[in-house]
């Protein structure tokens, strides 16, 4: 197994697995592309529900076909009673990401084609898994908070729906598409580490629930998408706009690292943080709060400068650095952050499981099995021999 | 990345992506090592217990240390009522793999140490799953046939209180050492699919209850766990042992495979099938019911010398084959077999969570990160242009 060595103990990076189509991530270029399209104008000129029709159909829908993709996303919003019931049991204290990871898990025992493995099955779970994510959420936080979970609103779309049966109240047009250009952005990702669990536990066969809890358990990471939520921790912990040098500076002192700079694969800007940041502000502006997007920007500038004057090379944000503070202006609990992450993602994760368990392109997804280097030196080179118990 | 071609869409086959300490399978000598011991010296020797502790702690316990490890296991194994009540608010026709996903997933929400990732609560952690784990697929059964789940029993060892809390009987001391040996065989095996899934999760340092959820969905699918479910199904298909080598060679003919023939890393005998086969025959023997040890039996040699036949090479059976007929003469639904080899492998999936985490060997494991390439043909070499909905 020695020629293998490079890969290992390195987290499998620069080494390519599989080939998709369903998209491409240029960390060099910052460029990402969803099934041929670029991120900034699928955010300019989609809805979330286009893109979901893009990455699981391979193409955009015509317009009865987009017609008829609402209508049966909008019948599938809502959520059984009895898994309304179960989250009642959950303690309130429960983190927002394991109960969406236990709420998957429990969506597979209501669906009645659990067993049905044809392609048209696949599809309808994940436009069940789309539909009932953000109703899970919204249920959640209401529950924990003493509220009774509303019923889905039929009459508005994907992202402003979520937002209504999160708050109770109907968004109005630019906060909603706000949230819809945030589900765009983070739909997907290409093999990052929550797709790749995804697709991992779907080359079993296992079916689609059990591989988005997979996804949903990987997310949940902080070195993953647990990171916006600790930018939001970091932001609060400045405090105020005098703060962030100081910050900035004790952080790299100290070997730590400034929350939402750097990525595993882009070298340069990430395309989605370009576009989040001016709606982060505009959101700040409607609520009469610039200070977290003020904060963010400083912190921006000021992160990239001391880490060009230590390491001598450049660092940009990411993708959570201005989602962040984008969501808090929204109102929405910063332990919630990586939901809405999940909400938008399922889309890519649903898309990859199809593609995991009927690729059409050769060679066929094979079980993800690789190998490992045994190093147990327990009794050197030799096995060991049972001792017993008395004898110790 | 055209040079990393030969890894791809091949399921990382024969690509060692990691260094470990907890097992080693060499697939050609039919050899598996739990942290040093042979497979074989372990079954006939230790406890489930103690190999739990081997995994965990890296060494046989002493005496004073195994009475202590016990304890902690037995005082660990009951599960909150409001998880037993949640558990009842699921439709009884869920599969027992979901069910048992879920219910990791939901182990989480009671964890008051949840968030502490230090190296204690880690092994905390693991020792619950182990302990719990059993209880919940205990529970569930109980629940699904209209009764009450049963408490644990403090005076019985782990595999005697597994079958108790499921049957509501204690069992003698056979068939609790039977169950025992079979929990030690299944209980590692390196990096197969489940234990990938749960290091990949483990490596965003996602918390390990995530880790093991992503595992228990791994290992639901039908090429990995479940087909020990799936052997019962064929030998319930093949019904009698005249209808035994018809049934191999229509098999053979339609181009399908014999299930629990064949193994992804052993290409001859699996060691854990040896130790299987006697217990099996001697199950059968106890329930006067020998038939499915018959058929079994005859199906390995009559499905070997096909596949010699028609394919040139040896086959041989892999650790499913008799675990089924085994599992069937102990009474239990052959749906809960997979749900046996979850509360047996979590010893395994847990040490690996540890290794993950807190490895103390260089290089320390990265998050897992794979490269893919991207081969979606969209609009040719070009990006798409995004086209109006009216205009599609």
């Amino acid at each position: 197994m020695t020629d293998n060595r490079p890969t290992q103990d390195t987290g499998l990076r620069g080494v390519t697995i599989a080939s998709t189509r369903v998209s491409d991530v240029d960390g060099t270029a910052g460029r990402l592309i969803y099934r041929g399209y670029l991120i900034q104008d699928l955010a300019e000129n989609a809805t979330f529900e286009e893109v979901c029709h893009l990455l699981l159909y391979e193409k955009l829908p015509q317009e009865h076909e987009l017609k008829d993709f609402k209508a049966r996303l909008t019948a599938e919003r809502d959520i059984p009673p009895e898994l309304i019931a179960a989250l009642k049991t959950r303690p309130r204290d429960a983190l927002p990401m394991d109960i969406l990871q236990s709420g998957v898990a429990m969506l597979a025992h209501h669906d009645p084609d659990i067993q049905d493995t044809s392609r048209d099955a696949l599809f309808q779970k994940a436009l069940k898994l789309i539909a009932k994510l953000p109703t899970i959420l919204a249920a959640w936080d209401r529950i924990r908070n003493g509220n009774e979970p509303l019923a889905s609103n039929p009459r508005l779309d994907h992202a402003a729906n979520f937002l209504y049966m999160f708050n109770g109240t109907v968004p109005d047009e630019e906060l909603a598409r706000f949230f819809d250009i945030c589900l765009i952005l983070h739909a997907e990702h290409s093999f990052n580490a929550s797709t790749f669990a995804a697709r991992e536990v779907a080359s079993t066969r296992a079916h689609m629930y059990a591989a988005v809890a997979a996804a949903v358990g990987s997310l949940s990471g902080e070195l993953h998408g647990g990171a916006n939520a600790r930018v939001m921790e970091m932001l609060m912990e400045i405090g105020s706009l005098e703060n962030v040098e100081a910050y900035v500076n004790q952080t790299f002192d100290s070997g730590k690292k400034l929350m939402g700079l750097g990525h595993a694969v882009y070298t340069t800007d990430d395309p989605r943080a370009h576009i989040l940041a001016p709606i982060s502000q505009r959101l700040g502006q409607r609520t009469g709060q610039t200070k977290w997007y003020e904060i963010s920007k400083l912190l921006e500038i000021k992160g990239k400068e001391a880490f060009k004057r230590r390491k001598g090379r450049d660092i940009y944000v990411n993708v959570d650095f201005y989602s962040a503070s984008l969501y808090y202006s929204m109102g929405i609990p910063f332990d919630l952050f990586t939901g809405l992450f999940a909400i938008s993602r399922i889309a890519g994760w649903t898309a990859h499981v199809i593609e995991e368990q009927f690729a059409d392109a050769a060679p066929k997804p094979m079980l993800y099995r690789p190998e490992s280097e045994y190093i147990g030196d327990y009794c050197g080179p030799e096995v060991c021999k049972f001792v017993p118990l008395d004898e110790r």
